[in-house]
């Protein structure tokens, strides 16, 4: 990195270290929704920067992920080559083991590239668990708070 | 709260005492969403403001939560430290202590921190209630009612 | 109604009678949608009006509800003190003493009280009905017909 | 028609016939969505325009509804008095005579009316045919290829 | 028209004759935007129909025109062969010869026709009228009124 | 109002009065932008109810107008039959005689009538007042501040 | 082209000839708006295919442009290497010849390449034309006819 | 605040004093546009908490105003009394204090009230400031960057 | 191909053979979602050009298909003659034999043609596999990640 | 940068030099307008990533920007340290450093940082250039060119 310009005084560094907090409530299964749009690594082939919006879906076990440490890991990628669809199996490697969640999917959707759009999806499910049935209800959209 | 400003006469008060009344149909399954957008607590690590918008779906079994002390109670987290993951659970379990509800699920999404987006989802199901199988339709969306 | 103003000469009235027509295919199930924004009531504690959408989703069988007196029932509510939650059920329990539906669904979403959102999902099933199992298909979202 | 207007030299005329061709994979179960904008009858109780949009969801068997043949189809309405609901049915009546096919589904989208919006949903499965359990995967929205 | 199918009881006709009424205001320059989304005609060429949506938006002088005659109107060019620019010109000359406004503007929107979409916009400005200066402010865009 | 329903008890009546207070910034002129979602009269030719969404834009000079006031006052509307042009020229000139704005601008967008939209917009200036040049930025439209 | 498969029969071939018809009224500044999804050409450096929608705004004076022969004209980019910039003032330009307009703007947006997105905007001005000031008047969006 | 459940260690602390830096081009007049969704008072009436989006768009002169103080600063409202119209003049004032901009423009978007919408805009121009004549051009809509 | 014009050094060639590359965890079902706006071929009727947008949906086995060949094959179909229902099967045939996956969908949405719009929808499923049971979870939509 | 994980051989290098081309039509004004969704950079102050949406507009003189090049210049902030409103006043004077314009404008959509969104907008005019006076025409937006 150009510390010179920076002034060499960086209050934090890109880890592949994930932090972790006790689940507040491990009896529930409850279920966390976290989006990361400030992805980006480099094309192994071409070594041009490419980027992607992270999706994290998932059931906490004991642990949940830290927001934080979960900024500076993502930040990790940047000055490495990685393939679409080896990078997002990676990053759900590295958070399984990080957490051991009762299921987790990671939705990557990489920017466009040849005029291709490509979006990969990854999950992990604990041996053994068993999602309860999902009431399905009528849905509703979100809308502004505010008008204009 | 500044009272002083205020001239001392607030019209109503935060609570965490949240107000029922009697399904008017408690024979029927049915389904009530509440929006609520106007949620904002403080980050127990900085101290700092935290903001989200609450969703609330429940199928009611002896009553209904009320609106306006609804209003209160969401009032009532605006000076306490709150983490996303617990907040989310709590409202939760007072409001399953309050209407002892055949469903409820609640949904907490909070605004941006560190440039990623956080919403977490908990469910609780009354024990030996079983919901309808849903009827599939298709499924139209709604629009405004005007022009421009 | 202040009939000095129009004239004395309403062309028609509110009326709480649903009137109907043969259902043209009953040896079919299939599914009508009717959306209706012109819904206004008034609040039973306030007196001051409170406005919704109603959308009917069913599956007739041997009868239909006439649109044109569904309008003139949805204006008996003009003056009438109602509940949220009450109303909703209200109207579905009109419409099946109307045309006993194999199914019907009323989704009401009430204008914002209290900085609040609230939507009313009130089901029927006729004794022994049961819905085909869905055929679940690709699906495509409508847009206009013309540019600009 | 005003034939005179038109200088007497239609290249196209109405028609209730559909014509078809063979399905280039039947044994394949898959799906045709096909959405048909500009669709207008009349109104049999005051003969003034009605107007909808028809929407296709069928799985061929052996034929195929041909596109330009399909127009002319939904043209012959234009002078016919309909009823939302028979009209709906009697075009999936149509189209299943002409092209007996695995599975359709007829949505007609109508013009408001009274205030009122009505859509109707008609299916029509052949005898014996089970569709094969759908595969559920992310689902991603499409959007314009340009910026602007 | 198939008067049999209808009963032959039409309770309108289509007609060129525009009905108007009495500016309620006509010392203000006020401005009266009317989107009439239920217009087709017939191509002139091929005899097929045609679909437009028209908007009007004017500055009534001592008359407004009035809205039922108005779509009888529109109805009236159901069974003429018509060119797109012509059209619209024809509109716009219609209405000015029946109320005489200070400004008017006739926007004809066409459904695609060889995978090509037409717009048409066309003007009249009353002899000596000149608009006031627009009062710029920031503008704030509608949204629903209710949530989902 | 039918009081027996409500208990007898409205806490508030409907009234052309509007309440103002005093404008906290009278030497800048500044712009105040109000959306009252919530309007419905009644058609002065067939009694039956009207809908309407009414939009106020306004440069305050001594005074403002008080807002659960604006909301009585457009509640008087609601057993009044009201032709579309003629209410909003009216609501124009009484908010122009209880606050005698610098400039104000009404818009009403009414609920679809026989297939139709109408918007009105109307607009006062007080006599001498000019409106600064405006000062062109780039535009930035609004989102939400949560995701999903 | 590859007129074995296609059985030797094209009904149209690509043109630069455009074909024009009378402007109905020439006398009235009027504004034909077209918009042209369909145009791909190849990329003058790699030979690999690009892709546009083109806009076509413009001011007829003695003729318009036939839409059938303006899909052709598109169609004969279909071979031929094109810069972006050029492309669009080529076809400006081509335009102009054929018809001689008042006044002329084509809007040429790219697709998306090495991740950039490219819009091209040119336009032509009759010598001594100029465009009558226009007339600011609000502005409401069009939105679809029917729902879901 | 409620330090006992924070722990007693804010790391930051609401205030008036907006820092502030140098312009990094005064030379040059260029547009910075901040869009601060975390706004919240309370209502000096009620007492309960109020909600707003509140826009910054300024031209700086020889200073800009500091991302995080100006978090800060909006923050120090959470507990004071404020009127719409008021508290959007008063961040003008305290802005205009701080950097002494060329032109400021403040638009507060509060939450709905009684069913009615408030935005307030504001704006502040230096003594002898002129802006340079807007270079009209084609304006082309952000999209996102990422299919689904 | 005009090579002349191309100054006869095209950097690729459109091709139907599809690279593959080796999945990077076949031990685990995951999905790729590819969007592909660039399509074009042949009308077999008229032999004028037919556009589409292509969407791949596939859960891969052994292999993946490299997205530069991907973008060179959907080029191969430019200059041939193809009906909408036959090349989509084409498409499906094609992938699946070279990468032979355990599950694929292939999406035509292809431009309106005679005013009506047409998607095709093929699915390919290898012999044995079975999707694993899809964790319905609450859905967030996504946004951009930028304001204005 | 990581070369090992790269194996080496970058096809191409981040630049400061930006490459141009010959203006296809330098003898008249059009406007080339380009959006950049993919620039990163370095917070001075934290060492932490920034990300935003880099717009270019532009009337080109004698030369304009070469695209990829243009993209490539992009890359040559990611390892910098870059504040908001300097970097896009930067990128400003390096664009017409290279190529000279008539007119441009650099807009910058900073992601989300405290909660707070920043945009920068700057401009640069040639000395003595004039803008043609724009041709305000009615505006029609853009949409999908198929369904769903
Ligand atoms: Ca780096
Ligand atoms: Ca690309
Ligand atoms: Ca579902
Ligand atoms: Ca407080
Ligand atoms: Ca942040
Ligand atoms: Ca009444
Ligand atoms: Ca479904
Ligand atoms: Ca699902
Ligand atoms: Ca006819
Ligand atoms: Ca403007
Ligand atoms: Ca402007
Ligand atoms: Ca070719
Ligand atoms: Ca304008
Ligand atoms: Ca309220
Ligand atoms: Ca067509
Ligand atoms: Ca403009």
């Amino acid at each position: 990195m150009n510390e010179q310009l920076l002034g060499g005084k960086p209050t934090a560094e890109p880890t592949k270290a994930l932090e972790t907090f006790e689940n507040p409530n491990s009896a529930r299964d409850f279920h966390i929704h976290m989006e990361i749009p400030e992805f980006t690594c480099l094309c192994p082939k071409t070594g041009q920067p490419d980027f992607a919006v992270i999706y994290l879906d998932y059931i906490p076990n004991k642990l949940c992920v830290e927001l934080k440490s979960l900024k500076l890991y993502m930040w990790s990628f940047r000055d490495e080559g990685c393939f679409h669809e080896a990078v997002t199996n990676q990053i759900l490697d590295d958070l399984v083991s990080a957490i051991d969640p009762k299921f987790m999917r990671v939705t990557a959707k990489f920017y466009v590239r040849g005029g291709i759009f490509t979006n990969v999806v990854a999950e992990h499910r604990a041996a053994g668990w068993q999602p309860q049935p999902y009431v399905e209800l009528s849905q509703f959209s979100a809308q502004s708070n505010i008008r204009g």
